[in-house]
């Protein structure tokens, strides 16, 4: 099946206890997209890059089977960029740069043959700009899936909550969980946000894994413990990248696929963070990806001697 | 097979943001031998208790098979007695008031005819105290699990040190591993820590689950999601009550049963916190054990459609 990805695509600069990279390949779509790319070989990303954007990056996402059609190049502007620095414990970060660029006057419009996408995946962008991709959709995808932040319930709170009426899916992390519902409690958190739009939410916990809320049924896996973090950049958007990217893979919507993605997910999102920016994702070997879904079995997998 | 704990029996008065309870039965002990009455039916509690403490408590422990031959209960001082307030979060906690009492004399003595227990559980205390009762047995227990807190650690690291080479498993929180080991990744944190003495770590972490490393291999399972922790005095204990406990019905000591108690350890976790103290966990009625432990299945378990 086909799958769309919104979001960006920029230059970031990152510094993490374990070191720092200088204006490296970025952005919401291209973690979303790249990670799709080991489930599903019909990619569609729509974005915008600026004048100083290397071929070689849109060459490098074209070899991994992505289409890049639906990234415009804007010539008088420059691309997205952020610089942050993250803390010890890797799960706060100081943003130390932000320039917006190309996406300030960003008018996203997907392709004329990607109209008709199954599969949707809104990453990270103002909750109107995401919008604009749905209304150009020909028919419903079959699943949309969307990804925001605590920036748009801060300053765009209406325009989120009309995009979130649009969408089946949520991912958020666990602040944003409680900000976006006013409950503390996740389980809370979640039911009030079923009723906002989506039928299932995801909340991302970092280094405490991913709970899946579909309906009344909850599922939860943790994240692969590693010994280091080197750069959690990306993280997120790699897993959702992972779960719509192995659903669009096997067409099926129902809970035990849903559950399935949440492993594929979090396997791809835990080889994006063992390296800066994208070089570990962008370089799995064939086996890689399986040997990594065998360790989060070992993981989390039990079977009890009796049940009921 | 026959488990031994050592550890508290005292008063607690809580306040959590549900409501307060004044004096009510506490204590590692307790929690602990409560939780393992669901999994093994021969439990020898050692411990001590006061002048103030009524006979009812010992009845009611008695009256779930557990043996309190060695609480010893002086006349001349009263009970442990702990008073906290729990924060908002429910995983911070500030201490209010603590009259040591009959602990601060307490000299534990296993009746002789428990100096053969197969299963010994040394709950939190004073680590010269855990030793004690170690250096009492008749012969090498199969198992001996040690408890502890950053106290310890922070004014009885040698003491603590030589205990832990005394143990098989260590049970802890995720922050006294980081204090104990120095590390903060947990990963590093328990390579250390398995070179210290025990040849298992537990880390529990709260709402966010419990970590088991069992040598090279580690198995993690969440906390069961709850729309409210009403109080979480107790949870680690009763987890640990659990955790032997199905080991010590069990008799088997294999990684895949290490895995099988940490999900009893956090089933039966899981019912201490609904309600205050013992409340929950001193009245699960026959059925509601293998549901909850259904439920975990449900939360945790998936399949894939290939592996490897």
């Amino acid at each position: 099946m086909s799958l769309l990805v919104l979001g960006t695509v920029a230059f970031d600069s990152i510094e993490t206890p374990f070191g720092s990279r200088e204006r490296i390949l970025g952005g919401a779509a291209t973690y979303c997209a790249l990670s799709a790319s080991y489930l599903c070989n019909d990619i569609r990303m729509v974005s915008v890059v600026g004048r100083d954007f290397p071929e070689a990056h849109l060459q490098m996402l074209r070899a991994r089977g992505i289409n890049t059609d639906g990234i415009q190049q804007r010539k008088d502007l420059d691309s997205f960029f952020w610089a942050g620095r993250y803390h010890r414990d890797l799960n706060t970060r100081d943003t130390l740069d932000t320039q917006l660029n190309v996406l300030a006057e960003f008018e996203p419009v997907v392709p004329e043959d990607s109209r008709n996408c199954d599969y949707v995946m809104l990453g990270n962008l103002m909750p109107s700009l995401q919008r604009k991709v749905l209304e150009q959709m020909k028919s419903r995808p079959k699943l949309v899936v969307m990804d925001t932040m605590n920036f748009w319930m801060d300053h765009f709170w209406d325009d989120l909550l009309t995009t979130l009426t649009m969408v089946d899916v949520l991912t958020v992390n666990d602040e944003e969980a409680r900000q976006l519902s006013g409950e503390y409690s996740l389980v809370k958190a979640a039911k009030k946000i079923l009723t906002m739009g989506p039928k299932v939410l995801i909340i991302k916990k970092g280094e405490h894994g991913a709970m899946l809320f579909d309906g009344q049924r909850i599922f939860i896996l943790p994240a692969l413990p590693l010994e280091d973090v080197f750069d959690p950049t990306g993280a997120g958007d790699s897993f959702a990248g992972g779960w719509i990217g192995y659903l669009a893979h096997s067409g099926q919507l129902e809970h035990s696929e849903f559950k399935r993605a949440v492993v594929y997910g979090s396997a791809l999102a835990s080889f994006t963070v063992e390296q800066f920016g994208t070089e570990r994702l962008a370089n799995i070997a064939p086996g890689e990806l399986g040997a990594r879904l065998a360790q989060f079995s070992e993981l989390t997998q039990f079977d009890l001697p009796f049940e009921g």
